[in-house]
Formats: structure tokens, sequence, C-alpha cells
């Protein structure tokens, strides 16, 4: 069985793109910009996890106390726009979670370019997140951070 | 992208393999088994569910009014056994869950063979279902099952 559709088909149910804004005084904007591919699981399917750190060759494998999960996560900008994203674009989600990708790949390009750093990108970042799928209510919102950029 | 193990994978993470075993006064044995395979997934998800129909060429696809949710399930003994299983044989479950799998194979090729009506099969299935993974309380155990089996 070839692994990388698989890993795909498990993503889309399971896997999460996101993007954190948040707040950071001694940043010259006020703000720090967090990239991060997560797969959170039971430790019944830990084998999935491990899988997926084996394949992309990076990542980290931790355990969440309060709720007995295990997380797989990357934050690493080279590894997202090196590994992960490429990934995904070559065995896209079947799902419209592919748009999340799209974006997310947006922002992980731009903050490589150290765009996060400028007033310009970091208006242009928060404002492709807004388009990204969140379950949840943000503390930061598009709006809280436009106001407060230094 | 080759979609089999891409469905696999999806499944690995949000799909069910369950037997449900109910009281059924008007049966021989007075009770009834249920297999079924399903997938639940919030509407935007709902393409891969379409996927996994179109894919199998059987199961149905319905909301789930109390928490808008759709599911794609199927109970059909024989779509079970010459479609379902036969397709998680070839493309297997990376995680424990292909325990589950296993042993869901085994309960189906009884009832195939109507094992599930006499009570010898009754009792084999019942114990055979102990051993799967469940998540919850059960209402009819083992012993409450074997205890009360006509």
């Amino acid at each position: 069985m070839n692994i990388r559709p698989y890993i795909s088909g498990y993503v889309d149910g399971e896997g999460c793109f996101s993007v954190s804004i948040r707040p950071r005084p001694k940043n010259n904007l006020g703000w720090e910009v967090i990239a991060s591919f997560a797969v959170a699981q039971n430790k019944d399917r830990i084998q999935v996890l491990k899988l997926m750190k084996n394949y992309f060759g990076y990542g980290s494998l931790r355990r969440n106390i309060t709720d007995n999960t295990m997380k797989y996560e990357v934050r690493s900008i080279k590894i997202l726009t090196e590994k992960i994203i490429p990934h995904f674009k070559k065995y896209p989600l079947q799902s419209g979670r592919q748009k999340d990708v799209e974006i997310f790949s947006k922002i992980c390009e731009k903050i490589k370019n150290q765009e996060h750093l400028t007033r310009k990108g970091l208006i242009k970042i928060t404002k492709l997140r807004s388009r990204m799928s969140f379950v949840g209510n943000r503390i930061y919102t598009e709006k809280v951070i436009l106001q407060s950029i230094k």
C-alpha cells in the first residue's frame, strides 16, 4: 500500500493546519506569528503518528497529560515549506479543508520570507488567516490585531 | 493520487466498525445482531463521505439533525463482506484499529452464514465483539446477553 495518500486521508479527518498570532510586546510589531501542522490522537492510534513522524522525518511527538492524547506537531517553517506543504500539494485533502492548506501555504511562504516581521506582511497574514476554517472562539481576532500593530 | 489508501487513512481516524446486539423478543433467541460500518462527519467534509459512497458503490448518506453531522453507513452484510472488508484487508488501517477490522470480519462472516440465528453462533459473536474497541458504556454487555439468550 502506498502510505502517502493514506497519510493525507488520515490528516483530512484528524489533522490541523493553524496559524497563531499572539501578543509579544518585545517584538517590533508587538505580535508573533506561529504556523503549526498538528495531529492529535488518543493513545490507541499512536502508530499513525509515529508513521507520520517517520515519513516526514521531522516533528515532535508529545503527550498531553490533561486529556491523555498524543500530539504530532511541526512548527519549523523550513520543514513546513519543504516537506509538509509539498506533500499535501501532491496528495491533496479531498474535503473542503484543502482550502486551508492553500492559505496555510501562502502564509508559510510569507513567514519564510520574513514578511511577518513587517507591518504590511503581518496585516496580509492576519487577513489571510481569517479565511481559514477555525473551530472555537479566537481571543485575538483580525480586528484586535490590526488595531494594535505597533 | 490513489484514492484507496486515502480512504483507509480517513477511516482510521474517523471510521467506526461496530456490532450491535439488541433485544428482539420476536426473534428465536431474543436478540438481533447488526453489523455496521460508519463514518460520521461535520458537513464541511461531506466531500469525503460522498467520495466513499461513490467508491464503495453503496451505503446511505444521512443527516443527523441533532448535531448537524452527516453519516455514511453500510449495514448490508453482502456489501460489508464483498466490498468493505476486502478493501480494508487490501489497504489495512495502520493503527491498532485494524484489530477491530479483523474481528468485525469474522463476525460478518458468521452473520453471512446465518450463525447469528443459532445459540452457539450468537454466543461466539457476543464473545468476539467483547474484544473490539468500544468507547462508552454498553447497555447490553456480554454477560447480560449470554444470560438471557432464549
